[in-house]
């Protein structure tokens, strides 16, 4: 930690920063960027495995900073410090907090997860915008969900922005990337109930019971889900809506669904 | 519409729609940016006084946008044309979509408001995002709501992005914009009962009658909600979490109350 900060925007490492908010550099390096001193904290605490640490003490909003700088180098981090104009370029956040950190990419394959007894999961298809993901993620963890599984990916749960908005649940929550048809199979092998979102259904989303293994699936913000998880699901409910309004955020909508369970499970 | 398109983009009327971004200058102004063709047709079913319309025909996603371009000339709107980079400088989207109006802005006083027999109400302090806001007058409107209630703003509804995410509802739903005190004072003279949020509570959201004349009550997302709300409110009670998730997203939480509320409500 005693070279020289990094302050050229041209520098290599600045360019590679950058780079890493596109989808194919990540797939590539297999690594992805976690910005901010809470996430960094609870990365950290799941246990993941940094490469790098970027600090910009100029930046620092607290007094905690130099401390998660040190535990991620104890993790095995190498730390650069960066001066403020490099981190700015670097940031993916309107006001950055002076440390960011590049990370491995986890395992996120489907048979890594261990379900338990009588699990409730949260199922997404395709979602689009990376916000919903990480909102998504951030909602499915207060929900204590038994884990996540991502159908069909569009926006990889690695993406900054995603990783923003979980605010540091996609470390700690289990989590599978998997095709549709391959989720669907699962659920169907393990015996646990599907309750898939659909606005032609007849039926309320309180009106199914989810006091069993069971999964929540909802699909993308624009098209909804597939026909396949719509034929392939133990139920189809709709969430009962009145206005002009004519849908739910995706996010508000696995927050509903969520918390209707966890209302009955609650006993 | 046979004027020559607006090009430059130091053009006055185009430096005068960016500055329409900025609170003070929708302050000043009284007016309000609409842009994209679901939300100015909903804008325009509701009823709003429009100022101008901008159109960049090489922008336009369908067929139906030279309809709506006259519809809102009929409704009042001046209408010019810009160039294709001359939009995208004035768009706030990603994917502008062509059209953009500027309308005059709505009274929002808490004495509009006509509440009707046992209604239910989503009352919000303090919203710090826009996107939130957005999304939860999106959700209000699809739970139903009578009226949304904005407690001492920090955002203003007409933010680009509040309208954005609200998707149209910002125009239909009643909407007030208020003091904290004046809307307890108004929830006590009309006999509405107050659930507030707050972690500390014992109670899950769910142990409480919705089934009356009911405000919920969500407060910010950094501070949640004021002493003056957590000690006026009828109920405190809590959204009841597990995992590492501390908090939910605050449009999420008012989602999860209201359909609860929408629940208890139907019979």
């Amino acid at each position: 930690m005693s070279m020289e900060p990094i302050t050229s925007l041209q520098n290599p490492r600045i360019k590679d920063l950058v780079r890493l908010r596109n989808r194919r550099d990540r797939d590539q390096s297999k690594t992805f960027l976690i910005e901010g001193f809470r996430e960094l904290s609870r990365a950290a605490d799941a246990g993941l495995d940094f490469t790098d640490v970027y600090y910009s003490p100029d930046l620092y909003l607290g007094e905690n900073e130099p401390a998660l700088v040190e535990r991620l180098i104890s993790l095995g981090a190498r730390a650069a410090e960066l001066g403020d104009d490099a981190f700015r370029k670097v940031a993916y956040r309107d006001r950055p907090e002076g440390v960011l950190a590049v990370a491995n990419q986890f395992d996120t394959s489907l048979d890594r997860l261990t379900l338990g007894d009588r699990p409730l999961l949260l199922v997404v298809e395709s979602i689009e915008k990376p916000g919903n993901l990480g909102t998504m993620l951030r909602t499915a963890d207060a929900a204590g969900v038994s884990a996540v599984i991502v159908c069909d990916q569009t926006t990889d749960p690695f993406n900054p922005n995603t990783v923003r908005a979980s605010i540091g649940s996609l470390f700690s929550l289990p989590l599978a990337i998997t095709a549709t048809r391959q989720a669907i199979a699962l659920m169907s092998e393990l015996g646990v109930k599907t309750v898939a979102t659909s606005p032609d259904s007849d039926l309320a989303h309180w009106q199914v019971s989810y006091d069993c293994a069971v999964a929540i699936v909802i699909g993308s913000e624009q098209q909804g889900l597939s026909s396949a998880w719509l034929s392939g699901s133990t139920e189809t409910v709709r969430i009962p809506m009145s206005g002009t309004a004519d849908s739910l955020n995706a996010a508000v909508a696995a927050g509903v669904m969520l918390f209707e369970a966890v209302r009955q499970r609650a006993h």
